[in-house]
């Protein structure tokens, strides 16, 4: 049943027969359909739901419509909302609420519920901590098979935070993982210290999530425990959302790659300030820079009258220039994050940038050269002047395209920031430097 | 135990203490140190590994190791790694072998694998068909739970795969799908016909990967269905597999962006020549596009004669048209990237670009024009000129970058091809088609 249909249902308040669709429906299709709807229809439709549908239905609300509706339910319908929210949601969701939202929120928790909450929202915004979740099965070593499934069957946990389970002992601290694969294959007798896994992965919470992803990535895990700094068992994060992770983890750095500052909002949910908020500062930044460039055109205005066609090449120059250095740094920076690539490469990646300069800058002013004196038919000097300018260029580009990032991580600052636009900019400088004094040279001015 | 221990015991020949250690450790950390020694330790290690584990890391060597390999083991010990070898892992491997190590894969199946095998090698690259594997778990509607258990026991099946089990017809055909954790959690007499989910999301065998991931992450799935055209069960895609398209696809976006033929390969291992060949084609084509840039100050050298300063804005305006215009085409292609920009807002993309050109030109501009006339103190004509040139290069850049990503998608090319360099360059003419034109005018050139 698509989304045309939800709605003519709920335009001809067919209630009954709703009902039993969404029902069958999955929670993220239900969340987008009433996303769209105003906020009295969403509430009758939300309450139409079964109780734990409409939980999971809730996680996915946008920010907005979570807001509308804890403020039009009843305390016994929050209360059960929140029971029932994975703590990772609910704490997403405090982030973001104005702070009599929050207080109706902690209003309806327990005092062990706020103290927790407020452990959760200590964590640094994008560390393990702040995306772990609290909802996991803990077993304790001697267990065996069959009172651990008889546990899982009591605890009855929703979605995947069960399939790997944490053994640990009486101080909590992580002793192996056993994975429900390996609860079901086993005999009902076997002990759960004899299955388990000792030499399990995990994170702190302080780590970085882009880390704690490439883990993931790396492993192929569903789940990752997180321990705290006395190997204590605190949370664990599953596969679910580090998807997300990854994909805005790549989102900021195309945006940061492309002088923008960084935001978590979609596109065609953000305003026009704010958009254009986001692009300013660094265009800003960027035009002021390339004034610098201007006055090297300017130093150089006596070469650029006494050989009038130089001008025309300035474009060229700067773009190859541009384009080459930004191929660098973009293979470096994307290395850095998915943590292919160390800053203790340095040496290597120099070394590396260097040859593959000489060979595309030789490459480009050789197509360049003919070009000039086949097609173009400038003066000889002229055509070696842009060429050489054109190898030195490319050359330089390269290596402060693939050097730049590294120093930036080196200094912890983000190495997305030493993308194209600021590499253009600089190699700009360092390519008219090249190209006046080559032509000063050469042409004898 | 860190590999440096590992080496030790390696070099010390302490065969008996390593095989202990190693058995304990991730079949992901026992390739990593493996990939670094040479085939006769490799396979000698190798060797002494438990063979299930023996299998697993087999599937995590590169292509090399893997090739030396199965060159070097029995048909014996080929024809066990071929059977515990899950089946998508195996096709990535026989795409990748020469024609001989192909042969002697192909020797040691059975006729039903090697059809199989030529069935998967048929499915377009990038498609849901060649990431899926065909290890999953076949229920039918009229089975228990306890017979589901016993099945599920009975067939043993590694790693994730067993945690969502699909329920099929006698036909094959897809009837739904019922998690490992609600059999876990029901009574064993519970029908699968009445705890299975028949709403459930599949993908067809041709549908591209990057859609796939999108679905993953929309949803939050460890596993999804590949049906065929006729909705039978064909096979079904892992999440871990998920996780490196993700990180793919956003590398190889990153590529295109920044003018490169994109690579799977990992920097560090990839050859100076042929980073240099994947990164010369598209500077050859961006270098003789901006000759045509260059002719436009040819065409124009007139009015920088007579206004020699106007000479030193063009590095800023053609900078930062280039920038906006990044900034725009950036934001779109990843929103179609990530499913979140429909080529049919195209429309509402323009309106909300223009407007956001505006707002951004005009700040630009006006500190611009303030920095013309009190810090560089130029003629006021001038700095109308170079500031209304920003205006109009900034608005143009945003409705060029944010409308040419759609126009590819619709004309079913890359939209990453439409990013930063394209724009820079497409840009950079029109800016100075502006400069000199608003030049000429107001200076009555």
């Amino acid at each position: 049943m698509n989304e045309l249909e939800i709605l003519q249902l709920i335009e001809e308040k067919k209630y009954k027969r709703l009902k039993k669709v969404l029902s069958d429906m999955n929670e993220v299709d239900i969340a987008d359909i009433l996303n769209d709807l105003d906020s009295n229809t969403t509430l009758l439709i939300f309450r139409m739901l079964p109780k734990d549908l409409a939980v999971d239905v809730f996680a996915h609300f946008s920010t907005e419509q979570q807001e509308d509706i804890i403020n039009a339910v009843t305390d016994k319908e929050l209360n059960y909302i929140l029971d029932e929210l994975f703590f990772d949601d609910m704490i997403d969701m405090i982030e973001e609420m104005p702070s009599n939202v929050v207080s109706k929120i902690l209003i309806n928790s327990t005092q062990e519920e706020r103290n927790l909450i407020n452990q959760f929202l200590k964590y640094p915004e994008d560390s393990a901590g702040s995306i772990m979740t609290i909802e996991y099965v803990e077993l304790k070593p001697t267990m065996n098979v069959k009172e651990a499934l008889a546990h899982l069957k009591e605890i009855g946990l929703n979605k995947e935070t069960i399939y790997t389970c944490y053994v640990t002992d009486t101080q909590r601290k992580l002793e192996g993982i056993v994975s429900l694969r390996k609860l079901v294959i086993s005999n009902d007798d076997a002990k759960i210290t004899d299955l388990m896994d000792t030499e399990a992965v995990y994170v702190y919470t302080h780590d970085d999530q882009e880390s704690v992803a490439n883990v993931f990535v790396k492993y192929g895990f569903l789940a990752l425990p997180v321990v705290d700094n006395e190997n204590r068992l605190t949370g664990i994060i599953t596969v679910d959302d580090i998807m997300d992770v990854i994909e805005q983890e790549a989102t900021e750095d195309f945006q940061i790659m492309a002088a923008m500052v960084p935001s978590e909002t979609a596109y065609m949910n953000t305003k026009v300030t704010s958009l254009a908020k986001q692009r300013i500062p660094w265009l800003l930044v960027l035009m002021l820079s390339a004034t610098f460039t201007g006055r090297i055109i300017n130093k150089f205005n006596d070469v650029l009258q006494a050989v009038v066609i130089l001008a025309s090449f300035i474009p060229m120059l700067m773009d190859t220039g541009g384009n080459s250095g930004s191929q660098s740094s973009t293979l470096i920076i994307r290395g850095l994050a998915t943590g292919e690539i160390n800053v203790k490469d340095a040496g290597k990646i120099f070394w590396k940038e260097i040859r593959i300069g000489i060979i595309v800058g030789l490459t480009l002013a050789a197509v360049n050269f003919a070009r000039l004196m086949l097609i173009e038919k400038v003066d000889p000097t002229v055509a070696l002047t842009v060429s050489l300018t054109l190898v030195v260029t490319v050359m330089i580009a390269k290596m402060v395209g693939g050097t730049l990032p590294l120093l930036a991580k080196k200094l912890k600052v983000d190495p997305a920031l030493m993308a194209g636009p600021l590499i253009t900019t600089l190699v700009d400088a360092i390519s008219l430097m090249v190209y006046f004094s080559v032509a000063s040279a050469l042409l004898g001015l």
